[in-house]
């Protein structure tokens, strides 16, 4: 499918979507109440950064993408080369130097009255929008109060977590228990009560100076995997095995990690604070996580000019 | 709020959509991108149905979709009798004498760059659109084979299956799973192996005159309950407690209930054809079930004049 050309930089204020072929302002990125995306949330999508004019780990991302699509069995028309113009063009549209930047599959809607989804146009959609934070800034410095819920993540005989997807209730109302405890944000657990993930982040715990974090059952987040590679280039003692809930609360330091702000140090599990916030292998992964973005290998900048 | 006038009988061809505050032809029924609804699936419905020209039990799903919203911690902007007369100015304005009407509450759009779920406004929509069967009729006749997959339906812990949802990537992957084997379609299996529910309709079996179904884990489905009530009044004996795949493999008979068609007959299991087709204890729910659209108490007839 030949692309439309992306519009001006900065043409459309605050943001710019990708939507049914066309470049459209935020307000107009909408999809149908009929698409089985938003009936079955049989859809999959992935998130970038932008930061300082550049994505990072956009290969990435793009790869884990279209691996997601194949295990959904969704096709875009689009190749690999065009999903990268077309998230280009949003962030360029937007004229944002730090983004947030999501493609997105559904699988479309259906012929009237046909429950096949063989039969259903699978429908790509994408957006670029200012850099949200998992956390405000304030609230990374003045100490993020996890809440540990009990509630079970989706099992990955459910729904195979590998494949970025938009089944969040277990996630939401996690949240609305910690608000109701006073607390900043969660996370769940697993079927044997091991920490799971929260709402759009991965989890970290550090004990005796080594981390420690899921293994399996989660989402193999991007930012997850960029700790795992810097606590190897640091020498960080690192086990990848069910952390159990327990196991957290004992912590030294816990950290979450995410494309929505990277390394996030955590200063209280449910109210108690942790022994040390923000601590110092925490503290270096920050670091660590920041410094690469100036790395070539991992930057590709975005071509406000056009 | 005040509602807006329905528009006259058959305004909209083909169906009415409620959104936003107005009605609107189905193709201008669209959610945004951003909607919670969509990006989370964080979002409750309810589906009646209208045939021959009335709803049928519309009390009975008012009020599951009422305690749903409570769930999940959901308003919408009007009550229950707005809600009703919203439903039937969809239904009017769809010209619809047999109608699939859905309502459904969404999280919404929260503030840009918050992720706090109650900073966000509500959204409610409705709409109505022609009668919508789980299979063709052509279908029935023939025979549905449905395909007992092994996924596991998403656990009661991590979802609660009592409130109506979109969270179906378990179900849509079961009948890829169903379509590559030649099936027609399918159900999955909870955590201990035993019957769940399929995509939009419950399962029973009927083995030695003794009608089964699963007692939790599935959705409380309005059908369901006509069905187990029609048990009672025809005095068939009926048993609510796990269904072992095995148990089912051997059944007289299987049908599955889903507004979508009410009760409807399984002729085969994974290619093997069961005992009985239609079989007599199915032929009399299916009978009782369509009766019962004839009393009063249960009818609630759509004012096409209006």
């Amino acid at each position: 499918m030949p692309l439309p050309t992306a519009p001006a930089t900065a043409a459309f204020e605050g943001g710019c979507a990708f939507a049914d072929g066309a470049y459209v302002p935020l307000s107009e990125a909408k999809i149908s109440l009929f698409d089985w995306g938003f009936t079955r949330s049989d859809a999959t999508y992935d998130v970038v950064s932008v930061w300082q004019g550049a994505f990072f780990r956009l290969d990435d991302h793009l790869t884990r993408f279209f691996a997601s699509l194949d295990k959904m069995r969704l096709q875009i028309p689009h190749t690999r080369a065009e999903l990268r113009e077309i998230l280009h063009g949003c962030v360029r549209a937007g004229g944002l130097q730090d983004a947030y930047v999501a493609m997105v599959c559904t699988r479309g809607v259906p012929p009237r009255g046909a429950r096949d989804p063989r039969l259903a146009q699978n429908r790509f959609y994408a957006y670029a929008v200012p850099f949200v934070w998992i956390a405000s800034r304030e609230k990374q410095r003045e100490g993020i109060d996890l809440h540990i819920s009990l509630r079970q993540r989706i099992a990955p005989a459910s729904v195979d977590p590998t494949v970025k997807n938009y089944h969040w209730i277990d996630l939401v109302q996690s949240l609305f228990d910690a608000y109701d405890r006073g607390r900043d944000t969660s996370c769940v657990v697993d079927a044997d009560g091991h920490v799971a993930e929260g709402p759009g982040f991965n989890v970290f715990m550090v004990k005796d100076g080594t981390v420690h974090t899921a293994a399996s059952g989660v989402l193999e987040g991007v930012s997850r995997r960029t700790a795992i590679e810097l606590c190897e280039r640091l020498g960080l003692p690192l086990r990848i095995a069910p952390v159990p809930v327990e196991a957290m609360r004992a912590a030294d330091e816990v950290f979450l990690t995410s494309t929505g702000g990277g390394v996030l140090p955590i200063a209280k599990l449910d109210g108690v604070p942790l022994p040390q916030f923000p601590g110092p292998v925490t503290s270096r992964l920050i670091d660590a996580y920041w410094a690469m973005h100036d790395e070539a290998a991992y930057r590709d900048p975005v071509d406000y000019r056009a």
